[in-house]
């Protein structure tokens, strides 16, 4: 019989913690939306405790699709973190606690300073204070691959009988190896027995065995694995749910398991991540990456024309890989418009949907053709998502000399106009101080990137760049016909993101 | 006692041979370089009977790092195959022929439309014939994973008694589990006996499990690992080496096994690739993507204050990331050069060296510091890397009420003038449109990024893009201060590479 796997996605959580992962709260809703959609059993939300940014989030998720899925909140062992978990979920119909210590003698004298007797007692006192609030609790003994084995099933039995249900065996810097941690769950699940509770792996990819550690603790007895969408999280990351979902799907008869996961929807939630947070995944990542089902060399595609399997084991519409783009215009009604949304992995709920089909109405007066970039920048680019900010106006770039010089036209949060202008090496350059005069805020960028994917009649560019603000990254996005227009969108984006936390932070 | 894995690096032909991989000779021949300091064992350099240009860059790399690595190249069971191998590393001292067949039933009826006893008879052939030339003779059976046990060892022998020494057992589709294929191994080598036998894995990584599945194999004995450097090749891509080498490494006490890598030079090898192929790794890339070290979030950057260990199981200098970049400018020496070179992944011959820091003293008089990206600039953009064809003269670009103008000046392959002037929606189009006019070269455009790190005083945009010419998909890559100037540089690197091509193919 298939043991069905519970997949706990922490891309909201684990993943946008890791740098260049950033994503503001009416991202996080899009994409808790896309999680939804793709099946995943739990989404982690955040660690409401450590930033208002993440109790507004969680409370936006929990009133959204909180009501048909469980929702997790991060939270360490102390009374301020779980009251916060619990008021930023109060909307939520299935919330989950994650209460998580470390346990390895390493972070015990280094990290957290307390002694084996210590951690237990804490451990045991916040999910007995947190069953107050919550009836399903998750604890998680931080660096449990590099614990005593004691003292692991010590701390599980305790925090067990405490009230935990589910039991996560992280392996925190991503040290173990398949069979260790097979065996390791299989002597923890002899160790600490109970047939209620359910033992959870959340393996990171510093080696890249994620995704290999993960199936081996199934095999060793694992009901949940934490995972995320292109395996996004702290350092290499963790185990990347499309290819633990597609393991189980492809090789269901060897593992005898497998997962709620839609897998049709893993490409489309995989894109929407992408361009979310500009992260974007190499062309050879398995599952979701362009290579993943491309077939170059001479010898393969011969094999291909005659017989598919020879070189497939999966077939690239099973994990959502469109077969062909129709393109839509000004005939293109509210169906297709919703389905090619929908392949973007965009979920709305009826009255967001009349927004975006209206505005693509707009669009279709002005331009034939409406491109898969041209609905991508509609959404991104409307003010549910972005919020409200600076707008650029008009921009006009000259040439004096050898050097470049803009100016720029915005309106302002208020809807006055404001004015810049500058002189630079190279056209972006002095467009980006034309736009930091005109708007008094100066960035500091980590990277800047432009990307096009074909230059024919309806060619776009998108630009992202990112900046430090306050230790945090922050990314921006712009999309136009014109690579220095998309520029100066990407620059105006991620200026209003700072603004907004420069707001909320006051 | 540890055991001794031999690394088989196939970076320059299942890597190579991938969409977006492309590489030409001189591309070839610096990425063989890199490889050999890398430390690999065995570099396969191509497939020469399928091009021209494979039986060049085999040629050049034969006579430059064939002097000391053992050189391998691809053959098909027949004749024309073989010899062509042989011609091709001539100058190799330690040449190695790869001779491979189909085994699987599906690949037997489908792609070859062969029986067993023919498919063996083929094999035991080639093999036979390649001993006229070769005593290092490596036989792989292709789609292993799926051919029935019985023909496996029969083939494996078979080829074996003919005089192949290394038996590669490849997961052509990247369909196998740990267990499995340890299993395979363990029977394959109780079936086949013979101390001299290396036998070998190449897995796919179609399922995310390419490097679990070749520490596996080496649990049931294998001895050779096939890799690539950031594990590309065709699809879902290769074991990645960089992965396979540090989880010998950190685990050395568990596997028992290592490999001749020379793991500081990881990161530059990787890095090499990424800007040769403009192939580039996602952020959370185990070992040399750049958030394989980062830290983040709170909780952990707290952690890592107190004591390093406690989130981290390898250093970054261990795999090559640079500790701090020295400024390089005016007052830098030979030896400074040379080792930021070392750093990129660059390693030169004496004369070459000289070369390249003539045009560093160059730059120097012209500005104050030069970046890593200069340098990298200098010697992609260098005539030995990067060939004769057309040069950028100069351009303009101009604003006509809502319309981009571009005009450009380019010297041809000849040393004359030759213009080009257009209109178009943005500055890059229009300037594109321009190159195209004065160059007579049409160009399609599959893909266009332009990437920049840091926008400071010294700040470089890079602009890649890549296009289909002739099913095969060719890369270009511009430096510049401006990004516009970058695309110009990139699609001009573009353009003669396809005017190169049709000059091979005339």
């Amino acid at each position: 019989m298939s043991q069905r796997i519970r997949i706990f996605d922490t891309t909201l959580r684990d993943g946008e913690q890791s740098p260049g992962c950033s994503m503001g709260p009416a991202q996080k809703l899009v994409m808790a939306r896309a999680l939804a959609e793709l099946g995943v059993d739990v989404i982690e939300t955040g660690f409401p405790a450590s930033s208002q940014a993440d109790r507004e989030s969680t409370d936006q998720i929990a009133r959204d699709v909180g009501k048909s899925v469980t929702l997790a909140t991060l939270s360490r062992c102390a009374e301020a973190d779980i009251t916060a978990c619990a008021k930023a979920m109060e909307h939520a119909h299935k919330p989950r606690i994650h209460v998580f210590i470390s346990t390895s003698p390493l972070h015990r004298q280094f990290k957290l300073g307390l002694s084996r007797e210590q951690v237990l007692e804490r451990a045991v006192s916040a999910v007995s204070f947190a069953k107050r609030y919550f009836d399903d609790i998750e604890f998680s003994a931080e660096d449990a691959i590099r614990t005593e084995f004691d003292f692991l099933t010590e701390i599980f039995a305790a925090t067990a009988a405490a009230g935990a249900q589910t039991l996560n065996v992280p392996d925190t810097v991503g040290y173990t190896t398949p069979d260790e941690i097979r065996s390791l769950f299989q002597r923890l699940r002899a160790a600490v027995p109970g047939e209620h509770l359910i033992w959870s792996t959340h393996c990171h990819n510093d080696l890249g065995l994620a995704v290999a550690n993960s199936l081996a603790a199934i095999e060793g007895g694992a009901r949940q694995v934490e995972c995320t969408v292109n395996g996004i999280g702290e350092r290499a990351g963790n185990c990347a749910v499309e290819e633990l979902a597609m393991v189980l799907r492809v090789r269901q008869a060897y593992y005898e398991a497998d997962t709620g996961i839609h897998s049709e929807r893993l490409v489309p939630t995989s894109r929407l991540l992408q361009r979310l947070t500009g992260m974007m995944v190499q062309r050879n990542k398995a599952v979701v990456g362009v290579n993943a089902f491309a077939h170059e060399a001479g010898i393969h595609q011969h094999g291909m024309l005659k017989h598919r399997e020879t070189y497939e084991i999966m077939r690239p519409e099973d994990v959502g890989w469109p077969k062909s783009e129709l393109v839509l215009g000004r005939h293109s009604g509210r169906a297709a418009v919703s389905e090619r949304l929908r392949a973007l992995g965009f979920v709305f709920e009826e009255g967001e949907f009349e927004h975006v089909f209206n505005n693509f109405k707009d669009l279709t007066e002005s331009q034939r053709v409406v491109t898969d970039k041209d609905l991508e920048e509609l959404i991104l680019g409307s003010s549910a998502v972005a919020g409200q900010g600076y707008r650029l106006a008009s921009m006009k770039l000259g040439d004096l000399g050898g050097k470049a010089r803009a100016d720029v036209e915005l309106s302002d949060p208020e809807g006055n106009r404001v004015t810049g202008e500058a002189e630079s090496d190279g056209p972006v350059a002095a467009l980006f101080e034309a736009m930091a005069a005109a708007t008094g805020v100066s960035l500091q960028l980590e990277s800047y990137q432009v990307h096009s994917i074909g230059m024919g009649e309806h060619a776009r560019g998108e630009a992202s760049l990112s900046v430090l603000f306050e230790e945090e990254e922050l990314t921006g996005i712009g999309v136009s016909r014109d690579i220095i227009e998309a520029s100066a969108l990407a620059w105006l984006d991620v200026a209003n993101r700072v603004l907004r936390r420069r707001v909320a932070g006051a």
